[in-house]
């Protein structure tokens, strides 16, 4: 028997009419081949760049068709939403653009920069609670006391079916597809690609990626309880609860929900910053992650990923890339054990520039327990061209008689 | 009188036979609007992303003309070119692709994963030579000996005709343009993207741009000698001599050259990936650097930016959003002074960590000796989340009785 409270599910029509309402309003992404992705993966892989959205990420779709759904009356009533992320930029952004008051509830926590654009964006932002179940308290309560209207982030049929326009998209810029990844937080997004494509393409493959840490749908369609928690590189899909009808979309369209470990998310930030010349965050990686921690699923067969946002933090990416030069031996760090002479640290340097490696930092000890009283230690972390140029810079410094171990970069 | 030796220049029509060429083999690259960089510069940005072909940037464009020019005989005798960049890539993979033999001389200086990206894509690399005039002149006995077509990466009319094509896509799937910055090199690029838009859009005003350290085409156009030299962040414009048919095609129908300086060069680099999450090398943040550096001349105008290449290395990018928080002082750096006893340092972390900042790097002294021989001093790098925050995390640490010096981030 259905669930009497629950919404009916939306329809391939509704999602039609969601494309027509954005039509040219926002941007409609590019969907490409990839084929230095395909090469690394061994699939034939496409992209759609939802992270070149304005607000870099696809989440202005949902929020633009419920808004707009919404009577003059509500419009003038205004809107309330919780977010510390990409929906609350989007939800923003649109109410901005259509002149209806908006209040955003974030967070303590959330970094500043994201409160920043939030409020750049024209919205009322409330920053309150250390826990999104204490902010979303609040966010009902201003809605009860003010008779704005709620914008959840995913369990409305307005916001699933605008979602679902990223699939209408793929399908008529882009070649058939054999499997169709797509992260999943609450399951706005895959509900809505779900419905699309199976009215469309049932023989497209669905798969999900969650995070480990947050395995929250995979949990939910096995009938069990999900341990989510910790620091994810995927903030955009670290949720702890999916949609109740999100749920029920996935139980009916989604074929398979898959796990990644962080560590295939950083491979995929990371992939996409250097061979795809783009910039994806944690949970916009997802999908490229899956297939680089279970390549054999994939291979040979012809795979569209949504590359579903763009807003990583720079520090961060900065870092997941000068990570993977040390994972790759194109940054080491060695440490070279010296007699305490003038001289040595020059003739050290000399080695490596020979060599042709790059040095980028030096740090020199004398008061180390593991270096020889009247010796030291310098530490160098120089710039190689991969393994092999590596192992002989290496070399060339104990040829010249000194101790060298290798480090971890810094 | 025409020079008799000049080839004649590229018409509208060569360039329409190219794009026909080209359809379907290259990637379509997207035009899109920029509106995070509109609200940057105050103008109406569209950018062309030809970071996204396969090898990064738009060269595979006049590549693949110039190897679908050639005659079965020549195809067989194969092609050499010279390159430390985007055109080596770019005449390596298409080569590949068409089955033609391909020499690359790449000069001594040329980062390894450059060589090895071109070595890929199946050409034979010869690694030879300081400087280009050097690798040019073993390009030319290369091509004496073997017979093999010299493929100039920009003073060839089928080069500049395939560039040409990067137009009319923009004027097919784009909105008309006040105004078109293109990145200049040897000017293969803007010389077909001139001929392009002065046939269809005489109105739309064609603006060079090269880095201030490579003058090489506002000279020739000044009639003057340019002053050459330095290491540029965009070494793909890094170009001293322009091409001679470039030269004249830019005489007739570029409207201006201007020159930018390194520091926007890198603000545009940061601006593309933090705001508009693609990655640009410093040639592709070329026109958004002028952009930035005269604001005054694109505002309120509809401006095209061709993003040409995203080519960069990835510790240099990683490096510019670093800076770039540092500049906006959401990452910095202090020395305090301290007594040297048990506590202190737990102190300072505990007053930074109240504050909101986050330690990110910490070195401790004991001996310098603008310190008291009982003190020591603590650098910290600190994480904030702005200016404001950063004073109330210094004012914070002085308020315990520390001396505070604001330094440099490292």
């Amino acid at each position: 028997m259905p669930d009497p409270k629950l919404p009916s599910i939306p329809t391939l029509q509704d999602i039609r009419d969601a494309a027509s309402q954005i039509d040219g309003v926002l941007i409609r992404t590019p969907f490409l081949p990839a084929p230095r992705l395909s090469r690394l993966t061994g699939a034939e892989v496409h992209v759609k760049y939802e992270n070149l959205q304005v607000t870099s990420s696809f989440k202005e779709r949902g929020a633009l068709v419920k808004l707009l759904s919404l009577s003059p009356e509500e419009r003038r009533r205004g809107v309330v939403a919780m977010s510390a992320g990409n929906h609350a930029q989007a939800v923003a952004y649109h109410a901005q653009r259509l002149g209806i008051p908006a209040t955003i509830v974030m967070p303590k926590t959330t970094p500043f920069v994201k409160v920043e654009a939030t409020r750049d964006f024209g919205a009322r932002v409330v920053v309150e609670g250390e826990t999104l179940a204490i902010c979303q308290a609040l966010a009902g309560a201003i809605a009860d006391e003010t008779g704005a209207v709620w914008v959840h982030p995913y369990d409305d049929p307005h916001v699933i079916r605008g979602q679902g326009t990223v699939a209408l998209e793929m399908f008529e810029d882009g070649p058939p597809l054999d499997c169709l990844l797509v992260p999943v937080g609450g399951g706005g997004l895959i509900g809505g690609i779900a419905i699309a494509t199976k009215a469309l393409a049932p023989q497209t493959e669905i798969i999900g990626v969650e995070t480990e840490l947050y395995p929250s749908m995979r949990a939910a369609l096995d009938g069990v309880e999900g341990v989510c928690g910790g620091n994810s590189l995927a903030e955009g899909i670290a949720v702890k609860n999916v949609g109740t009808l999100t749920l029920e979309i996935a139980r009916r369209f989604v074929d398979d929900v898959v796990l990644v470990p962080e560590a295939a998310i950083e491979r995929a930030v990371n992939a996409y910053l250097t061979l795809q010349k783009t910039m994806a965050e944690g949970a916009g990686a997802a999908g490229l992650a899956a297939m680089l921690d279970n390549p054999r699923h994939f291979r040979g067969r012809r795979v569209g990923l949504v590359l579903c946002g763009g807003n990583i933090d720079p520090r961060l990416a900065a870092s997941i890339m000068v990570r993977d030069l040390a994972r790759s031996e194109r940054i080491i760090a060695v440490r070279v054990i010296i007699p305490d002479q003038p001289g040595v640290l020059a003739d050290i340097a000399a080695t490596i520039g020979t060599c042709g490696g790059n040095i980028l930092e030096v740090f020199h000890h004398r008061n180390l327990l593991t270096v020889p009283a009247k010796g030291a230690s310098v530490d160098v972390t120089i710039e190689t061209h991969g393994p092999e140029h590596a192992g002989e810079i290496v070399t060339a410094l104990a040829t010249r008689g000194y101790t060298v171990e290798r480090m971890a970069p810094p």
